[in-house]
């Protein structure tokens, strides 16, 4: 989680919603990334759909089946899907999110009846999580 | 959704799941795309985020808000979650996904308070659009 938080931090720094994300298998890290909505002009751009992609070109497979993704917020439907498609084990998040989160805010992807059930655990330096996204905010309203 | 159809049958030919978008703006087809999960190696590589990224490029930008996604089956929670992601204005698709479908089968991701609204219509030539993916499954069961 904490190169996670140095991902959102990166995110930060470009201007972009500062959440990171990283998926491990086998106690190694394949992928790293941040969220590049904006600099990528991608709607897809979120820091988990970004590590996945890079996940599934490191070990040539969409399926990342051994593997546990740790992001700094709560996904929202598009990546708790995409961490449903993508067969993931495991996913570790810090903070939630209230407004889209699919998993503890809006609603719980994750029990619904898909053909793959994946393990959520959260509140993982949450605070450090949801500091890094009000650093953020307060930026932009001060703009 | 012909194009839509067409792009289906492509996938078909290349032993894909066969799902064709495509995304239309002022009367314009902006992006069409097929289903590309095995060839690409991606779990993120359906036809809507195919079709969805390809827009984002063409308009130079990830809002997608007055442009139809037409797509040949149901979206799944990955693919509806990036139709709200990316401000689409309007859904329309063929055939239902009763297993993963993210509007009236296992869930309707549509209806939640999220910051975006998308209008949904489905049941546009529904029959060719099943009848593809029926034929993919025939296929692949006798092989």
């Amino acid at each position: 989680m904490k190169m996670a938080l140095k991902e959102a931090r990166k995110a930060l720094k470009k201007n972009e919603v500062p959440i990171g994300a990283v998926i491990v298998r086998d106690n190694k890290v394949i992928a790293k990334a941040h969220n590049l909505r904006e600099k990528n002009n991608l709607a897809t751009s979120h820091a988990e759909i970004l590590a996945i992609q890079k996940a599934n070109k490191k070990i040539k497979s969409w399926r990342l089946d051994s593997c546990t993704l740790y992001v700094t917020i709560e996904p929202c439907p598009m990546c708790a899907g995409a961490i449903i498609q993508s067969r993931i084990k495991h996913v570790v998040y810090g903070a939630r999110d209230l407004k889209a989160g699919a998993h503890a805010s809006v609603l719980n992807l994750f029990e619904l009846p898909f053909n793959h059930k994946v393990g959520v655990e959260f509140g993982v330096m949450e605070e450090e999580s949801a500091d890094i996204i009000k650093q953020f905010f307060k930026k932009l309203r001060n703009k």
